[in-house]
């Protein structure tokens, strides 16, 4: 049986975090959302019980249902092999991956960091107020952090990659996308996770993958959104 | 050996969530920055290598190094048996915290809106922008989500306290301070979580604790903070 999946439709999102790791494991999943459409979510969403979702993404299968990107990509790597199978690097990779997750937060935060209800052209100066300190103290705080993590390694667990290096990967295109003059800027001082960031863009296991539309690409209605005012050296 | 337990030593902040389970679960621990103070660690941080934590809190033992607040409390919950022991409510439970780990950052946000490393002096009008989306639509979001997931029982996992539930507990805790005139007008709305509020703030475990100076008050440095200009029916 394939997993469900569901996610909002029209974005990567937190959700392609999860997709990343479905895809490149070769894992089977149906992406209800994009298959049935938005309404079909919010319908799949509302008619969970008490241990339904705060949010998604989230994935189904059969009875049993997970919630929260970083929650959903360690148990998918624990039950698919697809982590280290050492257990203090297995805790080591959630760490990694719940960073990479506060970033992603941060991230939407600078294009909506006084009203999350409401559009970012209601609160444009505020952004470009938050864009300031998250290009200038935050980018090269966490990728800094990543660099010294990977410790001149090829993959954050050594030999292989592991969901932790797909989500650094999908967070580097995500900046690179949304402040492409500040990332050009700051890239040289973190090689390492440059790197690793085409080591994941050509493995062959995402291969058809990136070439198919199932990989969604980022736009204005995402959390890694491209405002060419919010960007800057 | 008790665990080194090390987080900022003045604000009970996300180190608070840790403190709770290892009190509660009545396990050894030192916290090491409120003995030594706060240079003591940022040395420490400052001296781990390639994977050491991002940020505090995180908890030593041995070699052995964790960090992520739902992260060490998850993994404490597992290794002293204070987790359900049914790995579907495990899993679940780890989706609650790592929920109420999101509310905390919303709240952080609230009085931090646009520029992290300032003050909240420099950011007043953007925070008091900040507080009415937050007062008026996510408060009442995450509270009914945990209301719901709640389902009428004393606890989150039926028979027991785990972390989640000591962790909702401190959320609580926190929202009254911050925002005491909203909370008085929506506990209403979510008796169990405020009647779970209540057992925990009864809970034999937790007695010495809350008696004794290691329970750190709330306090404008920290997360959750009491900005009588934020706060609103």
């Amino acid at each position: 049986m394939p997993y469900d999946l569901w996610y909002w439709p029209s974005i990567p999102g937190r959700g392609e975090f999860v997709r990343l790791v479905l895809e490149a494991g070769h894992i089977a999943y149906r992406d209800r959302a994009r298959e049935e459409g938005e309404e079909a979510l919010m319908k799949d969403l509302g008619a969970r019980g008490p241990r339904g979702p705060y949010a998604p993404p989230y994935l189904v299968d059969g009875d049993f249902v997970i919630a929260q990107a970083p929650h959903i990509c360690a148990w998918l790597a624990e039950k698919h092999q697809l982590a280290s199978g050492d257990m203090a690097t297995d805790l080591w990779l959630i760490q990694l991956q719940l960073t990479i997750a506060d970033a992603v937060a941060e991230m939407h935060n600078v294009h909506h960091p006084v009203a999350l209800m409401a559009t970012y052209e209601e609160q444009k100066a505020e952004a470009a107020r938050a864009a300031e300190g998250f290009r200038r103290d935050r980018i090269p705080k966490f990728l800094n952090y990543f660099e010294r993590a990977l410790d001149g390694r090829n993959w954050f667990a050594g030999s292989k990659w592991t969901y932790a290096d797909l989500s650094l990967f999908q967070l580097v295109e995500g900046l690179r996308y949304a402040f492409p003059r500040r990332m050009a800027a700051i890239e040289k001082d973190v090689p390492h996770v440059a790197a690793l960031r085409d080591r994941v863009a050509a493995l062959p296991e995402l291969h058809d993958y990136f070439a198919s539309d199932r990989r969604i690409a980022f736009n204005e209605d995402g959390i890694f959104r491209h405002y060419p005012e919010l960007d800057g050296d």
